[in-house]
């Protein structure tokens, strides 16, 4: 019986692509007990080399450890993978990408099996797993008492938060972060596609826009202040109108740099419409009541 | 005589919007003797109470002293104020925003008129302005003999960079930083429509935000060096074949939410445009490409 490994907590994790390899690869690390499978078998070899164990089916590492974590492709495969275990009595965390309501759904079809839930969302690359410091987050939705349970085992791999006892909340801000990640890349192609035809080292540009994006981002604050309270008027430093006079800036720059403005239209649109509605002395954060459908 | 402002250079300042009255006070408190003008003249009345001079027009302005700073509406209010004024000998500072072909053309402009000329960008609101470790960025293109000549006194209200002898380089910068901070903007006023219908209190939910795009934000550094290389396979973490995947998540859960996808749209439309392009394995770096007319 090793003694390095006897006090921490088993874990079967099921799914072994570059996350799932990250995450076990963590776990193996901290000298957690480790059972894993994946549909290709072959992906296993340099796990077990390194300290896990195979099984055979999905059913079997599911029997084999109390906390099963899952991390698969997509929630069809997370059906088809555990619609033929046993999860009476086990603790489920789903670490696979979905959707707020596929979280709900697996949640509800995970209780009515007899297990615990926890659905989650990894706020990270696979490289910045179990790497201290890197930022790497794990956001966890679902039961409180598997989390409490487990928040030691579950924070091995990054960070692990408790956003809600809603199963849909961790894929909802999961899909919230990463959309306005994509955002941002938005911005950051359109700029580079601007300096593109100059004489500019790209190398040169990227850390005044990375400096740049890092000082803006706390903007989002104001923004949560202002829908919390609902004034969209406070603390406001260059208002609506203001920035809508500067748009034809931007397009122009655009134009003359031979770059199509589609990364950026959509906003501006949303901002003259918001003008259009008599607010030009509020902050942009009136954008936000015109995106509800 | 004064001792206290005889060794700095004394500077002329034309527009006291609320970005010119925030260089005004800085140049002010660092001991810089200081002429302002403003089209309406009782703007000026509080910094004269602060020790600034305040002239009765653009002309007497600019004859007072050899460096004149000016931050106005637009480039069509430049010229307007300019014109009648004698830039023989003259170093001119604009800071007005504009296109990089208007700053060019300004340029050309001055020199005509016998003036040096630097344009400049602020990457700033006017609160940042005259702090010190606020962030604050002027960077400034052109006359690289202005831009050394000035360099402590243009560093007074913000860190002076130059980015380059061509006029344009500045206000281009100063776009392209911009649109990207839109961009970021765009994607977080989505991620907070998201989380809008929900019992979430987004005061809660921005710290993750903010702290989410600030990991992000470097990304835009292996941008830079695929741009250069031309390269936009290397050191890939998550394919563009894997982000397409990925994008139905985010359009179904808009979609759940009641929120309109239109701010995530073009960039997705982009990345799938690109893939069927058959480059499945690079990075989202490609996207650019598209973007050029």
């Amino acid at each position: 019986m090793s003694h390095t490994t006897g006090t921490k907590t088993p874990v079967t994790l099921l799914g072994l692509g570059a996350m799932g390899t990250a995450l076990a690869r963590a776990w193996l690390a901290a000298g957690h007990p480790l059972t894993v499978w994946n549909r290709t078998p072959s992906r296993a070899a340099a796990l077990t080399a390194a300290g896990a164990r195979a099984a055979d089916s999905a059913a079997t590492a599911v029997a084999a450890n109390t906390l099963t974590v899952v991390c698969l492709l997509d929630d069809a495969s997370v059906e088809e993978t555990l619609n033929r275990t046993d999860l009476t009595g086990k603790d489920l965390v789903n670490l696979t990408t979905g959707t707020p309501a596929q979280a709900r759904a697996r949640a509800a079809w995970a209780r009515e099996r007899g297990a615990r839930y926890l659905d989650g969302g990894i706020m990270a690359v696979p490289p910045m797993i179990g790497v201290p410091d890197a930022g790497a987050h794990i956001l966890l939705s679902g039961s409180r008492e598997l989390f409490d349970q487990h928040r030691q085992t579950l924070a091995v791999p990054a960070a692990a938060t408790f956003v809600g006892e809603d199963a849909g909340f961790a894929a909802l801000y999961d899909v919230a972060l990463l959309s306005a990640m994509y955002g941002m890349f938005a911005g950051a192609a359109h700029a580079f596609a601007l300096i593109r035809g100059e004489d500019i080292d790209p190398t040169k540009f990227a850390p005044l826009l990375a400096d740049w994006l890092v000082a803006m981002a706390p903007a989002v604050h104001q923004t949560a202040d202002q829908l919390r309270s609902g004034d969209y008027t406070k603390d406001v430093v260059s208002t609506l109108a203001m920035q809508v006079a500067g748009t034809p800036t931007f397009l122009t720059t655009a134009e003359e740099q031979g770059v199509s403005p589609e990364l950026l239209t959509a906003y501006f649109t949303l901002m003259r419409r918001r003008l259009a509605e008599g607010s030009g002395e509020e902050d942009l954060t009136g954008v936000i009541d015109l995106l509800a459908r």
